[in-house]
């Protein structure tokens, strides 16, 4: 775990917070909810009041998707953007999305209120050099078969360039396992918090790929120190253009808020003085 | 999941509980400890007074130890199960032993309230099918790289023997990460849950390796569904002959056993009714 | 690879051959094939027949078969010996065959030329040390997920019982490719070849369980220095008990097996003098 | 291996060839040579004349090197593509090197005679349809955990913006074992010449990290069916900037190339006819 001066930590920083919108991330507790991809303006509007009403305080979408094939959906782009930022302005939900290219680093930062560099991108060091130049948080997710010594150098590269706001994503990595879409590593969480003074949030939907995987795993994630959670969330999953499959609905997502809030009201009361 | 007859879940058998010693497994939560090897008489005596003090309602202790040079101690063998017989006997701890010999299982069936597979013998289907005919509960630790569909079938063996005492315990697997010894997988526990009627535990301590992780990832463990734990506890860690770097004191099990006393009551008052 | 005192490479050692049958293997190019199971007399004499007329100068064919389901085929035991025991008796051919359970390796032993180790029971230490007392050659399968110095020190198991005459088989470990059964990782034979002065083979069959993926890793894994190959043939593959989909049939196998000669003089002809 | 239009097999295409350079590649067997990083104009033009020397038939040098720490030589870039088009004057040599930023590909595309992507950028989609618009042919390395559905789509993202030159370069996926940089898989260049029309060469040098196993498994990659190998050398592997454990000197490559070139006559000697 060499060289890691800004992502490392030391005495003078336990913990670091920052704003993304009005949510000061790393203390307050990160609640984002949303689709896998925008898919026009009425779904990610709706959707947005939805998961606003069900206990979200950050909105997802993604305007510009990678997927495997090139003849899969790849996101509305520009219009996304656009999309999401009436979205956010109608509900006060703050956004992230994911930027895929270094020549639109500037203008999802003009949109979004944090980055999202996904799976496939975290070692796309130039990516990773120009979001840390564009001055917005930046949620890094892990990749599916990096070591958390990578994933920690990567936050480096992006605060390397004078951006401290940096947020870890865990969402999960690719092992031999067919029954769930990823497996997603809780341990990580906690190592996180030994190593790095950034905060780190949980992706069940995309960790695990099976909806009733999603509230055990996201419960789990808050007692192994997670700052936050990243759940998919769509109006009508079965009508979804990606991620159906794992996606709840929002009555679903309001079940899970529910038990997620008391969940973290007591992890905080158990008071972890005297940690080993 | 094909040809689960006995270990996969029907309608009639939500949930099987059996008795290991004077445990309800699958209705008390199971605290197991101890340490990885049996070591000497005192050793083991002293740990079960200490980790019973401390919270345990089960003792563990290795009596024929799986390792991966020949050069390095494998155990006591018998001395090492009259040593626990000793210290259960004392203490009134039932204690848990791996078999590793096929013509062995009668033999710590003799003395064991229950039989642990561990991960290298969890596709021994000798061992399986002899363990499966003894009549003691079977503890079955998942392989380093097996699927949960493999390992459930490997419960299917035991079971096909006519007995119905079988208890999963996820051990972790192994991926590429480093940092951790292996890769506790919690989502399993949720998986499990939802394929089999059978309990599971979890063993932060072979799953991650490392001390300060065993904490969160027990109280994790209990919020993925958990119906247990397994944690290597050793008088004097710094001079254990095997696992002494993922070994709690007696003192630091104490404090991991209030806060999962406490998860798991929380746990159970969140009432899992309306379930995704 | 520490502690390897046996199984390591010292300049006393540079290469171990032992006699199997009437082959020396480590000398003798090693051409093993024949069917995943022994189904019934007729079945091994036919296709022993037929794999000696196409190059094979030793006979496979499993009587204990380790099958991931309970429900599956598991060999036809004791008689599947007697029935190898007659088909190599017609033949000539010397065979191989798997043992499983520490109770029958001296059975076993009493049939075959050389016992199989397979994958699943790399790390069973009992059946290890129970094949090393039991004075055959001993060929010994790699875990699906085992390290290189795992399978050494397994081998170390076998050879600290006083048997030297211990053959590697490499079968491919288990990766996230699904178009391939296993990933044949040929890197190790070479590898190998640097650590131990033991001899090592490939088993391009189950190594990537496609049928047209055989001859193009039998002729690589020659280059790369294997010293015999293993390779599954049914006189009527459709038919199989079990692995059938990666088997050859005997026309096939002796393609194969024409070019796998000429490559072997070719390689020998390259005369590897200063060598890297 | 659905929606491979272009990338995948048609009774029509059986194997594409392409020019890059004065080389077709695909009819010509590859040999790539070069170091790791372009350090200085002496050293990548000594490089130059050696390895032509020895044999190879294109020069490698990375001008742009994504490394894993930020704090690590990250390459000399415009400069770089500078001394390597020098050297490639000089020698007569075509060169190849790594773009990692979409708004470097046409800059690179005006000095290189071939692109490449590396393994943490396979699927950084924008980066591949920028490289497919540019019209120079295109080697495209697998990731490190990818499977080979998901490479062969990253090469239809190429073909889909027009450009029809397109290279595969097996450089070893990742797994456990520790006592090789990377698992080389060598069934994968069958399984591609099964698949696709495109041809595939392979990385030994990244594919295993250690110098005495280039030699065996270029030897085997010839018998698997590549089209040409790549291989780090280095005038002085002890002084490079990067990747010295794994190059070879100009004098161990020639011998190498030597045993590489009979290699591939008597392949092609062999004649796969009547191929199962």
């Amino acid at each position: 775990m060499s060289d890691l001066k800004l992502v490392g930590k030391s005495d003078a920083r336990v913990k670091t917070t920052f704003k993304a919108g009005n949510i000061e991330i790393g203390k307050d507790f990160l609640m984002i909810a949303g689709p896998c991809s925008v898919e026009n303006e009425e779904q990610i509007i709706q959707t947005a009041l939805k998961v606003k009403e069900a206990g979200a305080n950050m909105l997802r979408g993604g305007a510009y998707k990678p997927r495997t094939s090139p003849y899969d959906f790849q996101g509305l782009g520009r219009r996304g953007l656009e999309y999401l930022k009436k979205a956010s302005e109608i509900t006060g939900l703050p956004f992230v999305t994911e930027v895929i290219d270094t020549r639109d680093v500037y203008l999802v930062a003009e949109y979004a209120d944090m980055l999202q560099i996904g799976a496939r991108n975290m070692q796309n060091f130039s990516l990773l050099q120009e979001a840390g130049r564009a001055g917005k948080p930046v949620m890094l997710k892990n990749g599916l078969f990096s070591t958390i010594n990578e994933w920690m150098n990567c936050a480096e590269y992006i605060m390397k360039e004078g951006n401290e706001k940096v947020l870890f994503c865990e969402r999960g990595v690719r092992t031999v396992e067919t029954a769930t879409r990823n497996t997603l590593d809780l341990s990580i969480l906690a190592l996180l918090k030994q190593y790095s003074h950034l905060p780190v949030i949980s992706d069940p939907s995309h960790g695990t790929g099976k909806i009733y995987l999603i509230e055990p795993m996201s419960l789990a994630s808050v007692m192994a120190g997670a700052d936050g959670l990243m759940i998919e969330v769509h109006i009508s999953p079965e009508n979804a253009l990606s991620d159906g499959d794992q996606s709840l609905t929002p009555e679903q997502y309001r079940c899970v808020c529910e038990k997620v809030v008391k969940t973290k009201q007591f992890y905080d009361s158990l008071q972890f003085r005297g940690k080993i």
